[in-house]
């Protein structure tokens, strides 16, 4: 079968949505209508890297590629609007596969109202999914980047965190003591995550000070944010809000829960800054849009993370960022 | 060297312009004003399929997926705007051979007026890149898909074609025939391909009923144009405008010029159909912008592309359309 003959395939199981995609798959480009400004953002999805095909199944392969896009979307408070997908397809990819990858994807499409309404299909030796987001915002004041945090501004983050990486473990073993809906919840946030996307809004919204996604672990996208901002994000490892299992999953693998959810990734929740009078507002409106704020530090003036253990002292960074660095290839 | 130094490194060459990103790379997504219309493409580029490292340099790589992609952008008339490129790098690609391939992309953007405003590095067994590209428009009437084109409209094609199939051929042998000047400019026309994107706009503001570039050759675009348009297309091979030296450069490889014309791609010229009335309108818009068009065809009722030989009879597509698969894949 061509290139476009499976084209053809995929646009017939493609809806549009949200009313802003003129010209969809079929056309040199896709033509989407904008609202004043839009945001955009490019991910790529690797196998051996990212993923592995023994351990996901394409369509829950598709889902994640595109949830974990759109958290970016998520992170700037943007409206999801559209996605462009193109797949490096390797020989033992044939149409059943791609229809179930692209189908993952159209669920999550469906589920927040985006339109995938453009791609391209290569040959590969390898698998890999390169995602294109597009989302819609009428003013920049709608919208939130990572450099806004000021020194004496509360840290906080969304849902719980730890499970997509005890969720990695789970799926990397064929035996564990973790009682089986625990186990099933854990790995399921591994393999189909959800973009916050309506808390994203809700918290730019509410006026948080800056805002960043948890993909590759809390410690290193603190650091990110602090980098662009210019200050020391100082965090609490005993306040952060683990998931259910997490702990049971770590003792499993000889391995620290907190450590789990401050370097292990994945878990696509909201970290942001804000200012402590803005404290009960932020609350509301995460909670409004379905998901609690846990608040987890403090920023001070400086530079870099500080990631404080339960006896009030300091952990050396470096020790948590190579662990980082180090886990970062973790689906290899 | 990690993965976000690289990154700061990057962003380091770029340069924004345009007038239009608010906020470029450093955040979890750019932001970018919109006129009311954007125009979104994605392609990507793998090794051993579009590009062979033998062969190529990682600068001209980097010109070459970008001007590619922003083709996309030409065929619809739309106002080239913003990058976002993808890199799926090789443990062999280190960071000297990335910024090469980003300095390739950046001498295109400049240019073009474009800003390349975001992207991703992953780690990957095989070298891939992933092209993002956006463009501008107020309204829809400044753009032109592939679905216009109507019985009794004339085929046209801006430039001329078969250069950069044969400057492949060339590329791939040590030894040729050809005069060095007329040898580099096939081999230039292969390796860093300019996108018309003047003459892109200028075509669509002379009243094009449909414009495609030539990216996979001229009989399986032209297919492409009249599958969505639901027309027959019909070239007279005769009329095929020719590059300097693919006449020399074929019979050197055995093959036929018109062959090279018509089905090698690559050219990134601009396939259009018009009203004959408009004809000397477009022809006039089209040289305004830097570039002459050939009339080679008529579009008539009925569906696919017959491409008529210098006898008047007809070839099969078939044929052509094999050989088109067949040598789809030739960087291979």
């Amino acid at each position: 079968m061509g290139e476009f003959d499976l084209i053809d395939r995929i646009r017939a199981t493609l809806s549009n949505r949200g009313g802003r995609v003129l010209r969809g798959p079929g056309d040199d480009a896709a033509v989407i209508r904008a609202d004043g400004l839009i945001v955009a953002s490019t991910d790529a999805f690797v196998e051996g890297v990212h993923f592995r095909l023994a351990t996901t199944s394409l369509e829950d392969l598709g889902h994640k590629c595109l949830a974990a896009s759109l958290s970016d979307l998520a992170a700037m408070g943007a409206e999801p609007g559209e996605a462009l997908i193109t797949l490096g397809l390797p020989p033992n990819i044939g149409e059943r596969e791609v229809l179930e990858l692209v189908g993952g994807a159209e669920q999550v499409a469906a589920e927040t109202g985006v339109a995938i309404c453009g791609g391209d299909i290569d040959a590969s030796d390898e698998l890999f999914v390169a995602v294109t987001v597009i989302g819609h915002a009428e003013t920049e004041s709608e919208l939130v980047g990572r450099d806004g945090a000021k020194p004496g501004d509360l840290v906080g983050v969304t849902g719980r965190l730890g499970g997509a990486g005890a969720g990695l473990i789970l799926l990397e073993r064929k035996q564990h003591g973790v009682p089986v809906d625990v186990g099933e919840a854990l790995i399921d946030r591994q393999r189909r995550p959800q973009p916050r996307l309506d808390a994203g809004r809700a918290l730019a919204g509410a006026g948080v000070t800056a805002m960043i996604d948890v993909s590759d672990g809390l410690a290193s996208d603190a650091r990110r944010l602090a980098e662009e901002s210019g200050v020391l994000i100082e965090i609490e490892l005993a306040r952060l809000p683990l998931d259910d299992g997490v702990e049971e999953v770590a003792c499993i693998a000889g391995r620290q829960a907190i450590e789990l959810a401050a370097t292990a990734g994945e878990d696509y929740e909201l970290l942001v800054t804000a200012s402590p009078g803005n404290r009960d507002r932020i609350e509301q409106a995460a909670l409004a849009a379905g998901v609690p704020v846990s608040w987890i530090g403090e920023v001070r003036p400086g530079a870099g993370v500080s990631l404080l253990g339960e006896s009030g002292g300091g952990l050396e960074l470096e020790g948590w960022d190579h662990f980082a660095r180090r886990t970062a290839n973790r689906h290899r």
